[in-house]
């Protein structure tokens, strides 16, 4: 063994205990199982369990006690409104997108603001654990571009997109679009931008990014659905997320918001959208055919939805889900916390929320999820609806890690030795926080934590 | 000015900036306020803007961007089930009693073992600022005084009962009270010890602890009733929690919890019963006219009650309601994360969870909470379902208090300069974690985090 830097993993193999979950509901337990890397970060080989004459003397040893998992996943990101993280969500939607949202957003065409709120985002998302992330960034090019840079730089695997909004009858004058043209030209600017940047070896990812249905002229979605189909880029918006939204769209466009992104040449794979808590069951079908995923935000569901996204029913139809914060629609940036909530949730769906009720009408019949679920969805189910080879520690797979350190004072974690087995990692995922998180890896290179233990 | 020696508050005066929120739904901003404190940390006057021409030269200053908030008010903790926490949340409710609680409780016959958990969970309920909590501990008499030892050491508010639970056809022989009178005297013993304990001005109290009407005899619960008439002491059980609790008392006392508990002269003031998401309009009334209070559990409801507790409705009645962790049928101890979830809750309460449903017919007609009731929850609702003189600045309370470091770059808040007034309190509330919490006192006396900063 040699002293454990763990700055560069590339090329190494390491000995190490933790947990994945490639499939879900199942969890995989790794005891001094051995990774070996290429050059690149490339997982190479996993033996689980480390022969007992295995030679590992050139291998790299965790810290005794810490686990390893893989990197978190945020399928719904709102990078420009990390500054209003946790504040007016007791207003009601249309004033938090006028006298908050809108405005915060339009600063972003100034790129030394950009360039402040981005840079502690991206720093605070890998902190927590977060080492891929979709982001919705704003109309603006330039202040995009920055974004791409600063996730590459500071190392989290992003995808990004300039929003595209250009309806004015929906969008306020000071921020929007100039015309359809402009809202497609700014995408491809962003994409050739991102697909140039020196060193970008599919860390940072361009994203075709309507904001909503409502938001877009028709001729901006046909547009934006054109440059896919010639692209091949990732896509992102939001759908089927509310009762105004939901009705809206049925109005303008006589069908719903699947229906649309499916007419517009925008329903495809290498599609994520947030929240669908008003998907119907056809909804939910065609994008499973199409093989476009969910990213469901249960932390901000509850502020914004009206209603929790039917999440056992879309695993059951074998849809793609993962999890999303949502910030800042929800009040947190954590993974960790959403998935909290993700799971409770689940649960009030399943167990409905009035005792005035009785119990066989209070809820729905659909199966709740506990933490396994979670633990996928939080990890390898994100990845898999980017079609990301992250997510699992698995041959073939970049090494996006996270290391655990239960013992560390600072953090929320106090592990007995009843805790055994899965019950471990059930304490593991509820109770970490921050301080727990101790060395955070995108393609085998430390981008947050300590680096030598 | 002198140097801010933090350790010890009594007797001297501070200038601070904070927030507090005195009566529900209203928050009070203090910039540059003067506090005073007499030798046994009772407040003596607040002047929420200092004097131009004040004299505070004798005055300790709180450093520079740290905000005071009063302490956090847990009303409902399982102090020896910490050692659980987070796991075995995925299993049905009788399961999670018999394979996991009941014999984790039975081991705390054993001091030393006792002492391990107790240790760590009031250290750690207190590093997250928790200065008041409401403690069930086990059957054991001797275990349950060292619990009010170990308060008063690490100087928690603490309010300590020991379980009462007799009924042989449901509780486990391993675990158990041998009979009504061992339960009654064991209870009274506990009563006696804690209020003879050398140092306790105020600070640890003893309960009367049925575990919950199922778990007991009636005539354990007439004794105990007896024993709350004759010593004044708090009273603590579970009320009205779920369906089967629910039927079960029905079934056996032909009434409902809280007519039960009123029956056994169990439902008086200094009383606070857990959950209480089954309580209906009457039962919400008597425990009204008795001065009973709820703690008011949302992470737990999640998991256990199959429906929310109908927070508004019971505020609307002037019901006293505060927030409990039930560490472990919820899976966090911290009462922010409670808080949040208590948002959360009353949102989908209102909403409605399923969108298949029509919005009309989703959701029930009660208002939503905000951060501000919920503060004001965590804080003085919690001391006043007590009968405390804490969870305020104002004259004549105790100083519990938590001082709080947005910028601590450990932790989990970031401040921008958009977020003013109110706004700031709201981030706060939903951002805080550990590291942010920087100092920690009951009675002034700090008993967690930094002394000198
Ligand atoms: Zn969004
Ligand atoms: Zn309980």
């Amino acid at each position: 063994m040699t002293l454990p830097d763990l700055a560069d993993l590339r090329g190494r193999r390491i000995v190490f205990s933790g947990y994945h979950a490639p499939r879900l509901g199942e969890i995989e337990a790794f005891h001094d199982a051995v990774l070996s890397l290429d050059e690149n970060g490339v997982i190479t080989s996993v033996e689980p369990k480390r022969a007992p004459d295995g030679n590992t003397e050139d291998a790299i040893r965790l810290p005794e006690g810490w686990l390893l998992i893989p990197g978190l996943v945020d399928l719904h990101v709102h990078a420009p409104q990390y500054a209003q993280l946790g504040t007016a969500l007791d207003v009601p939607l249309e004033d938090w997108l006028q006298s908050y949202t809108f405005p915060l957003e339009a600063r972003f065409s100034d790129l030394a603001y950009a360039e402040e709120v981005y840079s502690a985002l991206i720093d605070d998302m890998l902190a927590l654990g977060t080492t891929t992330a979709l982001h919705f960034a704003t109309v603006h090019v330039p202040a995009t571009k920055r974004l791409a840079e600063i996730c590459l730089e500071k190392g989290q695997r992003a995808l990004i997109g300039k929003v595209a909004m250009d309806d004015p009858t929906q969008c306020p004058a000071y921020y929007r679009d100039a015309s359809p043209e402009a809202a497609v030209d700014g995408t491809r600017a962003v994409i050739d931008h991102i697909r140039a940047l020196p060193g970008n070896d599919g860390l940072v990812w361009p994203v075709i990014t309507p904001r909503f249905i409502p938001s877009c002229t028709d001729t901006c979605l046909e547009g934006l659905g054109q440059l896919a189909a010639k692209t091949g880029a990732h896509i992102q918006s939001h759908i089927s997320e509310s009762d105004w939204q939901h009705g809206y769209v049925q109005d303008r466009c006589g069908c719903s918001d699947a229906e649309a992104f499916e007419r517009f040449g925008l329903m495809r794979d290498k599609a994520v959208f947030a929240h669908g808590t008003h998907l119907s069951e056809s909804d939910m079908d065609l994008m499973v055919t199409r093989g476009a995923g969910v990213a469901h935000c249960p932390l901000s569901n509850a502020y914004f939805a009206g209603a929790v996204f039917p999440l056992r029913r879309a695993l059951e139809k074998g849809l793609r889900v993962g999890f999303g914060s949502d910030i800042s629609g929800g009040p947190s940036g954590s993974i960790w916390e959403t998935a909290r909530m993700g799971i409770a949730a689940a649960r009030l769906r399943e167990s409905g929320t009035d005792a005035a009720t009785p119990p066989e009408a209070r809820g729905t019949s659909e199966r709740r999820i506990d933490f396994r679920e979670a633990f996928h969805l939080a990890t390898r189910g994100g990845a898999e609806a980017l079609d990301l080879p992250v997510g699992a520690f698995e041959p073939g797979m970049r090494f996006d890690a996270v290391a655990l350190d239960p013992t560390c004072p600072a953090g929320t974690v106090r592990l007995w030795p009843e805790n055994q087995g899965d019950l471990r990692l059930e304490k593991l995922l509820y109770t970490v926080s921050k301080p727990n998180i101790a060395t955070v890896w995108t393609d085998a290179q430390a981008r947050s934590g300590s680096t030598r233990a």
